[in-house]
């Protein structure tokens, strides 16, 4: 009925597509009748004419539909999704799944391994010896049943369209436009089968989205296509121009998190808790208000609650909790090498892309799906943008298991600007979309 | 060295590709490496970006070099090659090509078939019974040495690269970019051998081009990759709103060529038959001038050697020259279906695209390469653009093979309008550009 090559210059003359159109192409592309030339000419014509809300939400839906649909009402309450478009020392997920299943939020979350400068979520939890992430569906509705918080790999067949797609994305020059993102996060997202969703878009030289309004299109699309799909949805919109929180890697964020959960987590990344946390016990229907929301919060770290869950989920799922009470029992690298200021001055930068690349190349993260993540490496910060130095002081440490770091610690040096003046911060929190 | 996914953002970013960049993409797509999906996206990026002429340059020459590049010293003379971007009723070479040859010009001419809205030249030399297209190249070298013209079918391995990168934008909407068409022609023609080409460059409803701009842009494109290889490259814009000559089909062409040797050429035919006759002796040095060379044209219709080099060709390659005495053992259509003009007036119009549409559906030419073109039927135009007709009278006539041929001249009557006032034709040759 309709042909491919006909769909490709109707988007190439700035035409909408139809959502028959959209469906057409995407049913065909994943049963493999569209072949990958013809879809990543229609990519590359999207990168230049875009797409309207209107053919976005239609391939979204069509993703979405291209594969399994998770039906989550075998668990109690109001599910609420997390998703971060991603971030250097972005350890959120694991301070703040505890947290709000803590204060009563059901977590269903299924995690990627994913690519970056560090691990995913599931690569940290498997610091906790024996942590087990494949659990079958029954498995996982009943610890969310249970205990309220459970965290899976990614299993089934979810949006095996978005899949083939983001693929091909990958190696055809068409990732970085804003429909092709956005109906990626959403059509798997919408698949996962939650009712509500909290997404946290990063903006800033750490982040994907690089300015704010880049930042803001985003999120109002994703918000968009979440209603349209019948999901309340809300975005975050943070600053990722420096790290968040003190650690970059595997195993030392976790400490950071452990951290966190008893009281002692840093600013910045407290704060991004609370508003995501906020976020989602309203969505959830277990906060009346912002109010309500971040008192529970506190509660729940004072009275230990909080950590209580964490460990909660890491036993469930067959994790030994020792490293809990005990964090020296984490993963630990072999060498300690701190960074010293060569000048005073206040930090004027500490550039989140060039400290999430030296957790890479240290073996922090993954640069393709087949690499293995050295949890034990990454680094630490010591001083943040804003704070004041005096020539000698320690900047930051690097954890590694090379033998030879100059090079590391001179690319390292690089993250940092200094000024003679005090500098002010930007916000952390940007914007709240709904 | 390169990355392909690189050189697409590159290129996407409108960024100017090196020689040596494209080289390796041509190298790399000719030997399977990369893939048709990064093809296609570089493609489309091109048709939203462009390329500058060096990149055009640079792309031509690599694939040209992706295959076998004709050494054609065996043969004296200066070898000069002509290129039509394509046309409705097109029977030029059929024309030219004897004429030329009569005059003294080498024609050594490698001949596609083609799709279209009929026949290519090999198609239509086919009329004559037994005509031979497949020539070894001792075959090839020795006619053209003894009788100056020999035509056979592509065969060898040339420009491998623009046949697959051709195919692939026929299925990627991404045919229609002057620097991605210049490139495809100019590769072929490049690794044909010859010493210089003239182009004739169509422009109107039955060409590929559908403006003066844009035909001018392809001709300058090309002639300056023709002498960016080295080769004298000429070009000849002609007008193609109505179709050339009084005839679109296979044999019937054949038939209109056979009268125009024979001195009776319509006039608009002849008007193209000389200017591209002028432009290939003058750079085959056969003739001084424009005066010169068209004289000697005149001469070879009058002293009757245009017509039997056209035998000399026809029988040099095993076909019967019967047709050339008795134009009636043609293949002949079962039908002959007049069309009546229904008002009087001029004739503003005489669209050659319906025309060629009609003719193609008669089953005279191709839509795909598989298709068998049936030599007999097509369209004879009684009255072309300027033309006083009056109620009744026959302005033209179907050739066709189908019992039932209202629908046909329904479409053919589509393409005349008429106007009650003289109608000024336009210019047929627009512009020669060298």
């Amino acid at each position: 009925m309709f042909r491919m090559v006909d769909l490709i210059e109707k988007k190439k003359a700035y035409g909408e597509l139809t959502k028959e159109e959209i469906n057409f192409m995407v049913s065909g592309y994943t049963n493999g009748e569209i072949p990958d030339y013809q879809m990543s000419a229609m990519l590359m014509a999207v990168c230049f004419c875009g797409m309207n809300m209107n053919e976005i939400i239609s391939l979204t839906l069509a993703m979405r539909d291209s594969g399994d649909v998770l039906d989550l009402s075998k668990i109690e309450g109001i599910k609420v999704d997390k998703h971060s478009t991603g971030g250097v020392g972005d350890k959120t997920s694991l301070v703040l799944i505890p947290i709000v299943a803590a204060c009563g939020v059901p977590v269903a979350k299924m995690s990627g391994r994913g690519l970056g400068h560090t691990g995913g979520t599931i690569d940290k939890l498997e610091c906790f010896e024996g942590f087990d992430t494949a659990l079958s569906a029954e498995e996982f509705f009943n610890q969310v049943n249970q205990y309220k918080v459970a965290i899976t790999g990614q299993s089934g067949n979810l949006a095996p369209a978005d899949k083939h797609m983001y693929a091909l994305r990958d190696v055809t020059g068409t990732v970085n436009h804003i429909a092709l993102i956005a109906s990626s996060i959403m059509s798997k997202k919408l698949a996962a089968g939650c009712d509500a969703i909290v997404l946290d878009v990063t903006v800033g030289t750490g982040a994907f989205m690089k300015t704010k309004e880049m930042a803001e299109q985003l999120a109002h699309c994703m918000v968009n296509i979440g209603k349209a799909a019948g999901k309340e949805t809300v975005a975050v919109i943070s600053d990722m121009n420096e790290p968040l929180g003190c650690t970059v890697g595997n195993a030392i964020e976790v400490k950071e998190a452990i951290d966190a959960l008893k009281g002692n987590g840093p600013k910045d990344l407290m704060e991004v808790v609370y508003t995501l946390g906020t976020q989602m016990m309203l969505l959830s229907k277990v906060a009346d208000c912002e109010q309500d929301a971040r008192k529970k919060i506190d509660e729940v770290i004072e009275n230990g609650q909080a950590l209580e869950k964490l460990r909660q989920l890491v036993t469930a799922q067959n994790g030994s909790d020792i490293a809990i009470d005990h964090p020296e029992n984490l993963p630990q690298a072999k060498h300690l090498v701190p960074l010293h200021a060569k000048r005073d001055g206040f930090v004027e930068k500490c550039d989140a892309l060039r400290v999430g690349i030296v957790s890479m190349k240290l073996g922090g993260g993954r640069k393709s799906k087949t690499d293995t993540v050295d949890l034990a490496v990454g680094v630490t910060l010591c001083k943040k943008i804003g704070d004041f130095v005096k020539k000698g002081d320690i900047l930051a440490y690097l954890h590694s298991n090379f033998e030879e770091n100059d090079e590391m610690l001179s690319e390292l040096e690089q993250a940092f600007d200094f000024s003679d003046n005090p500098v002010e911060c930007e916000p952390l929190i940007y914007k709240i979309i709904s």
